[in-house]
């Protein structure tokens, strides 16, 4: 079984490009201290709105306006997660998209119970994590294989497909779409799995890509349509803009020679300045042959 | 009527960049969480010194030795409205300067009601908002003509007057300065109304521009005299530094074929580099052939 | 009496460097608001990496996978505190360094008060402040000597060695190495004592360069060997880091006529650019030529 690059999937997340720019989907996040700053201009160059809000006393009035929502765990404090609980459920109630980000599951227990504490009471619309967080997630699920703690967390297009096991199981389990960060990016809805290749290693030495890229799950799902394909479309658009602002930011870093600091200067510049022909051109999105038939056999 | 330039304006107004320079205005803010690390480094690159702090047990000691007092509601939660009153009240009755930024307002109850409260209860010397939040203090401000939610939030030079109304309205009810920013930029005391020219759009796709245009106005006014006219000269200032400093970014990101990191770099470079001479050279301060006459017959 | 320069010992602290690049430590940061994001991306830069995290209920776990805890109180909040306090305990019973930066000691009761409880309840490895805050600390440490508060803070050095009877003082004192910043920055275990004179002015006109600092020493001694003399060569590395990187990116934004937004970006920029030839060559540390006897006659 291999992957396979497919040229008509990049025109219809191309599409998802020219959404949000046209839409500027307006993201309400309750969101982590570190990198709050950076999801409001990811979401700003990348054509979309932030609203960051968390006082329990208004974050149902934000959701109602918004057009997603943003949930990430990384700096947790007691009032947040109550407003998390509470604007979760009113997305979920009014139909607002709710993205979660669990950042840091399997590192303590309080991170462990709040993300399970959100996905089994809001149900978000999309998890999006690295691997390893994936992993974590997938593990308490109660799933009786369980996770293999000693395997690389490493995912390369060779290993990919095992991998993308774990990301559609829990996508299946709670019928959304999960998308997993790694050397190759994994997207599953339960069903169908995509692969995103685009991105760059150095996008793991600026705080804040994996909580962007997140939000922009946010905006791009917002902007689409409430169709199961056109969200997954939608979520690999936010994972290809991430990947190829990486790409774009690590080119022109070593053309100046410079450091993280013009690393992170391009990766915003590259937010704003990468276009639906760029997608087009450079998005390496790769299907399984005969994926949907392997994920509907499990 | 039409708005006309004066040459005389841009010295007295240049003259203010020159004192915060000398002066150093220490600037306490009590501001959100997504903005606050650009309000601090807004504040150093103009020259001033900036002190963060929002524990109710400390915020009247530091009120005590700060020049300015800024509050910001953009991120609020319970225990920083406390803190607001608390630091505000104090700020007044040692005769700190108190500049306020209404973010949100018109958006939830909650943002409403507290800029009611720090309004009424902290009497601010200055108000600085969009066009938007500044009609919503408008119009919860109990002016029985209300606010036309239908009208365009876009204020140019040809409508800037119109819109001015509300603008000193507002300042001559609560007897202070008020600030609203958009295309054109207009700013009142009650009894003259100036209007500045600079900016560009770009602005607005950064977070954090407008915060950090209300902790200018604080360290502005912090180091100005205390007389009404060398108040006004002090806040239109603020908005001639934040309008050339989007100018500056805006061409120099041109120049490099940059996006929204680098815009944000120039942004911050053009704080720190503009001068009295740029003032003098390149404000757009305008103010009406009578606006003194129409604001008092009203 | 003077200060000298010696060969051997950039080589020792540019080990340091090469220590923190292979080890890749986990620094646990319970920091400030203002800078947080600035400490992340600084560790991220420099080789290390980050974890923020106040929840009181998750303080202990994750101190327990970390390599160093940091502890700044430049915007202290009621539970942050609580956090502090149970972070820095848990670290120095299962042996993880711990570093605290008093920003604003002397300021406020608050913060003398608190400063005061963490030093004495964690009793941290390092303490890292500017000179103004380490007086502070020393003033209210009980020393009659009292603090000269009319003595100029500017420290050079022609009279560093007068203001390193402070630093070596409260070192011994506490049992910690002491670090204090300044145009020379001042670092003493209480018996050693050495300046560092590398540097640049304009690394105060950024917010967070001191954090910055304090996060990179937890990085430095968190990937050090658990020797004093290592401990010390650790902190000297941080320090030779931050001075070099403030030296770079002033020649950088020279060089393109840049402000402090060109300034922030080539900081960043050093931090991860700076090598172990850089220090061998270019760090600027200073000892007493009879500096251990001086402080051991006290």
């Amino acid at each position: 079984m291999t992957l396979k690059q497919s040229a008509p999937i990049n025109i219809n997340v191309a599409a998802q490009l020219t959404n949000v720019k046209n839409k500027i989907p307006l993201v309400h996040c309750i969101t982590n201290r570190v990198t709050i700053t950076e999801c409001a201009n990811g979401l700003l160059a990348a054509g979309a709105a932030p609203i960051m809000s968390e006082d329990a006393r208004e974050v149902e009035e934000i959701v109602s306006i918004s057009n997603a929502l943003v949930l990430n765990i990384g700096t947790l404090m007691p009032l947040q997660i109550e407003s998390m609980l509470i604007a979760g459920v009113k997305a979920k109630r009014i139909g607002i998209p709710v993205i979660f980000d669990p950042v840091g599951a399997g590192a303590t227990r309080l991170r462990d119970d709040v993300s399970k504490q959100i996905i089994e009471t809001v149900r978000p619309d999309v998890i999006r994590g690295n691997i390893s967080e994936i992993r974590a997630l997938y593990g308490f699920a109660g799933n009786t294989k369980g996770v293999d703690a000693a395997a690389t967390d490493n995912v390369t297009l060779e290993n990919a497909e095992e991998t993308a096991f774990i990301v559609s199981e829990l996508a299946k389990k709670y019928e959304c779409i999960v998308g997993a960060t790694g050397e190759i990016d994994i997207i599953s809805d339960g069903k169908n799995t995509c692969y995103v290749g685009n991105g760059h290693p150095a996008l793991c030495k600026i705080t804040g890509s994996g909580c962007v890229l997140s939000s922009l799950a946010g905006a791009y799902v917002g902007a689409a349509k409430k169709t199961s394909e056109e969200r997954m479309n939608a979520v690999i658009g936010a994972f290809v803009l991430s990947g190829l602002a990486g790409e774009y930011a690590e080119a022109e870093t070593k053309k100046e020679g410079g450091g993280m600091g013009t690393f992170h200067t391009k990766y915003m510049d590259a937010l704003s300045l990468i276009d639906a022909d760029d997608f087009i051109q450079k998005a390496k999105i790769y299907v399984s042959e005969t994926s949907s038939d392997k994920h509907t056999d499990l």
